[in-house]
C-alpha cells in the first residue's frame, strides 16, 4: 500500500487545482479527490507529474489516503455547496481531523461551521486566500482562522505554498474561528477602495488632464516606482497601455463602464455598519460600483442634468502631481479605516488579532500587495494598541505633506464635474476625525426636540432634556 | 355587559399611551393593557376621562374587551418584546383577529411574524409610526403593512388619527407584510441625511462664515420661509436659538459634540447595499455620526493631524446663500436616493409601492415634513414609473439653478478644511449619475487582469477575458 499523504484537496476547480500543485510542487504528498471524477483524471493527466499525487474518486478512498490526523482542504464554491462538503465528510473523518475551508466564505459562516465541526470532534479552519489563480500556483497570501493549535498541524505546508517576501512567508496564524476569513474579507474591501481610488485618478487625468490611456498608463508606470508602488499600480499601467486588437484603440477605451462585484467589499461595508466604524472609503467605492451598473440610466441623465461646462487644467504636470498626492492620502485613509475596522472586530470578538502581522501578510502574493504595507507593521510593531494609522509619525506626516495637493484635487474635481466619491469621503473622514469638537451637538439638541433621546453637557456628568414645546426648562433624566 | 372596544392598545408607554389616548378623543373606544398593571391604572387615573377607555388587567379580559374581529396594537420595544406578546396574545385569539406591531421594527422580524400569525389563522400587520410623542397624540404619520383586507378594517381608526395635510390624511396603505416598516426605516434614514446636511450647513456657516449660534439660527429661521420649509429647519432654528439657562451661553455651545443612533439609518443602508442601491447621503450620515462617537480619538487627532489654516470667507452673505443652495441640492439627492431604494425593494419584494403616496404620507406628522414632499407626490403622479427623481423637471432644473453654488461650498469646505461628507457624496453621486460613460471601464480591466473576471465590449456581445500575463490576446469566454 501507497504511503499516506500528508494533505488532501477536494474540489479541483482552477483555485483547488492549482493549490495543489502548489504543495505538491513544495514536496508535499497531496490527495486529490473531486465529485465529479472526470475532473480528478484531468488534473492527474495534466498535472500528474508535477509531485506526489494519489487521486481519489470516492470521498472514502480520500479519507483512507490521508495520515492522521487528516488535514483536507475544502476548495468549493462559497456557501451552500462548503455545507454539503462537510455534511459528506464528517462521517468519515475520526476525531482530531482537520477540516480547511479556503474559499471565500462569510466569516459568520465560517464561526457556525466551527462550531459544528466541535460538536462533531473535528477542527474546523477557515483560511483566507489571496492571489488569484496565479498566487494559488505560485504563491498566495494566506490567512488561517482557526484552533492554534490545527494551525500547527498545517503550519509547514501553509508557510511553505505562502508567498515570500524578504525571507518572511506571508501566512500567519491569524485568529480562531472566522479571524481569518474576516480578515480576508477586509483585504478585499480594502481592494475595492484601492481600485476606486485608482478610478478616480484615471477619470480626473482623463477629463481634467486631457491625456489619453497610454499617456495616463505611463503616468502609473511612474508612480509605481515611488510611494505609490504596488501591484494595483503596476498593473493599471499595463492595462491603461494595453491596444485593442481589434480596433487598434486603448483597450480600456471599449471596455463596457460597469463595475461587477462579487460581495466581499459589500460584506465589509455591511460589518462597518454593524460595528459603528466609519468606513467612508470602501463603502463608497462599493456604491460606485452599483452607480456604474445603472448605465441606462446614466445615458438618459447624461442627456438631461445639467454640469460644468468641460475644460482642461491650465497646468497638467501640477494636475497629474496633485493626482498622486491625493491619491496617497486617500489610499492611507483607506487603510486607516480598514485597520480601525479590523481592530474594532478584534476587540468585539476577542479574536487579539495582531494587525501589524496582518499587514506583513499582505506584502506578497494578494492583491493589495505593496511596499507600502511594511510603513503599517512598523506602525503596529511600535504602537500595538494603536487606535488610527493616521496618529503615527510616518502617516501623520505622509497625509500633512499631502493634503495642499489632496484639497486642490477634491476642489479641482468638483468644479469640473467629475465625481470623486472616495477622494472626497477620505479628504472628509480626515477632516472630521481630526476636529476636537464637531457639528454633532446640534445633531443631539434635534434629536433631543423631535425625540426626547437626551443630550449631554460638556460642562456636567448626565443626560438632559430640554423642555422644547412646553416651558423650555432643562431636566436631568439621569 | 360594557359594550365591547372598537381596538385594543397593550403596552401603555409614552408612545402606545399617546396612540390610545389619540383613537379615544377620535371617538373610538379603545381597550388599554399593560403587562405591569399599576401601568394601566396611572394611565387610567391620568388620562381615563379622555374617551372611551376600558382597562384590562390581563390579556384575556383585554382581548374579551374587544369586537371581532379584534384590532390589537402592540406597541412595545422592538426585538424579542413584540415576538412574547405575539406568543402570548395568539392562543387567547380567533380566526381572523388582527394583531398590529406599531413599533420601530425591523421590516424582515415584521416579514416573519405576519407568516408565524398567518399560520396561526390570525392576521399581522406592521406600522410605522412617525413623529415621536407628540405625532402620536396629535396625529402621526402612518405607514401601515400587510394585508390590504386586514387594512380595510382599521383603515377608519388609523386615518381618523394621523396628521391631516390640506383634508388628505397622512395614512395609506403601503403595501403586504414588512412593507410598512421597511418604508418607515427609509423614512428614518432619510431623516439622518436631512439632519447631517443641517450639521454640515451650521458647521460651515460657524466657521467659515464666523457666525454665532443664534445668528445662524436666525438664518434657519429665514431658510424656513423658502424652499426648505420643513419641520427639521424650523427646530433648527429653534434649537441654535436657545440660550442655556446656567451659563447664558447658546445651549448647543454645551451639548456634547457625539451623536447618538438607533439603529434605522444603520439598517438603511446596510438594506441598499443589500439590494445595490448607491444610498450614499444616508450612509455617510450614519458614518458621520459613529466618527463623532470618537470624541477621544478626536481629541488626540485634533493635536497632531494638518489641516489648512482657519481663514474666513470674504462674503459672508455669499456663503449663506450659497450654502443654503448646497442644501437643498443635496436634500433632493438623498431624497432621490431614498426614493431609489425603495423602488428597489417594492421591485424586488413584489410590493408594489405607490412612491408618489409615500411623500404625500410624509407631508405631516414625522419628522421629515416639508412642503417640498408636494413636489415628489407630482413627479410620482405624472411618472409613476421614474428610476430617479433628478430627471423630472423641477428637480433636474432645482439642482441645475443650485449646482454652482453647490460646487462652491464643496469647493471652499474642502480648501478650509471643515469635514462634509453629506454635501461632498451627494455632489460625487450626482455627477456620477449623470456621467454616459465613467471610469468603471478601468475597473473591469483590472479584475479581468488579476481574477479572469471577464469584461464586456461597447461593440460586441458577450464577455471576454485578455490573456494579459500569458500573450496579450483577448479570448471570447461566452
Amino acid at each position: 500500500m501507497a504511503e499516506k499523504s500528508r494533505i488532501g484537496v477536494t474540489g479541483l476547480a482552477v483555485m483547488g487545482a492549482n493549490l495543489a500543485r502548489n504543495m505538491a510542487r513544495r514536496g508535499f504528498a497531496v490527495a486529490v479527490h473531486n465529485r465529479t471524477t472526470a475532473k480528478t483524471g484531468e488534473f492527474m493527466a495534466e498535472h500528474g507529474h508535477e509531485g506526489d499525487f494519489t487521486a481519489a474518486e470516492s470521498l472514502q478512498e480520500f479519507v483512507e489516503a490521508l495520515e492522521t490526523p487528516r488535514k483536507i482542504v475544502v476548495m468549493v464554491k462559497a456557501g451552500k455547496p462548503v455545507d454539503a462538503v462537510i455534511d459528506e465528510l464528517a462521517p468519515l473523518l475520526d476525531s482530531g481531523d482537520i477540516i480547511i475551508d479556503a474559499g471565500n466564505s462569510h466569516f459568520p459562516d465560517t464561526d457556525r461551521r466551527a462550531a459544528y465541526c466541535a460538536e462533531r470532534g473535528l477542527r474546523f479552519m477557515g483560511i483566507g486566500v489571496s492571489g488569484g489563480e496565479e498566487g494559488a500556483l505560485n504563491g498566495p497570501s494566506i490567512m488561517p482562522g482557526g484552533p492554534l493549535e490545527a494551525y500547527g498541524e498545517v503550519e509547514e505546508i501553509l508557510t511553505a505554498i505562502a508567498a515570500d517576501v524578504d525571507g518572511t512567508p506571508c501566512c500567519t496564524h491569524v485568529g480562531p474561528g472566522g479571524a481569518g476569513h474576516y480578515v480576508k474579507m477586509v483585504h478585499n474591501g480594502i481592494e475595492y477602495a484601492d481600485i476606486q481610488l485608482i478610478a478616480e485618478a484615471y477619470d480626473l487625468l482623463t477629463h481634467v488632464g486631457g491625456l489619453s490611456a497610454p499617456e495616463i498608463g505611463t503616468i502609473f508606470e511612474q508612480w509605481n516606482t515611488g510611494d505609490l508602488e504596488s501591484f494595483l499600480i503596476e498593473i493599471t499601467g499595463i492595462v491603461l497601455g494595453k491596444t485593442d486588437e481589434r480596433t487598434g484603440a486603448p483597450l480600456v477605451d471599449v471596455i463596457v463602464d460597469q463595475a461587477e462585484q462579487k460581495g466581499t467589499g459589500r460584506w465589509t461595508a455591511i460589518d462597518a455598519l454593524d460595528l459603528g466604524v466609519p468606513l467612508t472609503g470602501i463603502t463608497e467605492a462599493v456604491f460606485a460600483r452599483t452607480l456604474s451598473a445603472l448605465r441606462d440610466e446614466r445615458r438618459a441623465a447624461s442627456a438631461t442634468l445639467a454640469g460644468p461646462a468641460p475644460q482642461r487644467a491650465p497646468d497638467v504636470d501640477r494636475l497629474v502631481e496633485d493626482v498622486r498626492q491625493a491619491l496617497y492620502a486617500s489610499k492611507v485613509v483607506a487603510y486607516a479605516q480598514g485597520f480601525a475596522q479590523m481592530r474594532a472586530a478584534s476587540n468585539a470578538n476577542d479574536w487579539d488579532l495582531d494587525l501589524g502581522a496582518m499587514a506583513r501578510i499582505w506584502r506578497g502574493g494578494c492583491i493589495i500587495r505593496a511596499q507600502f504595507l511594511n510603513r503599517i507593521t512598523e506602525a503596529y510593531a511600535e504602537h500595538p494598541d494603536l487606535d488610527n494609522l493616521l496618529m503615527v509619525p510616518y502617516f501623520t506626516q505622509a497625509v500633512s505633506d499631502a493634503q495642499d495637493a489632496w484639497r486642490r484635487v477634491v476642489a479641482t474635481a468638483t468644479e469640473h464635474g467629475v465625481a470623486i466619491p472616495a477622494f472626497s469621503s477620505s479628504l472628509s473622514y480626515y477632516d472630521g476625525y481630526r476636529r476636537e469638537r464637531g457639528p454633532a451637538n446640534l445633531i443631539q439638541g434635534l434629536r433631543d426636540y423631535f425625540g426626547a433621546h437626551t443630550y449631554r453637557r460638556t460642562d456636567a456628568d448626565g443626560a438632559f432634556h430640554t423642555r422644547w414645546s412646553q416651558d423650555g426648562t432643562e431636566v436631568s433624566t439621569g
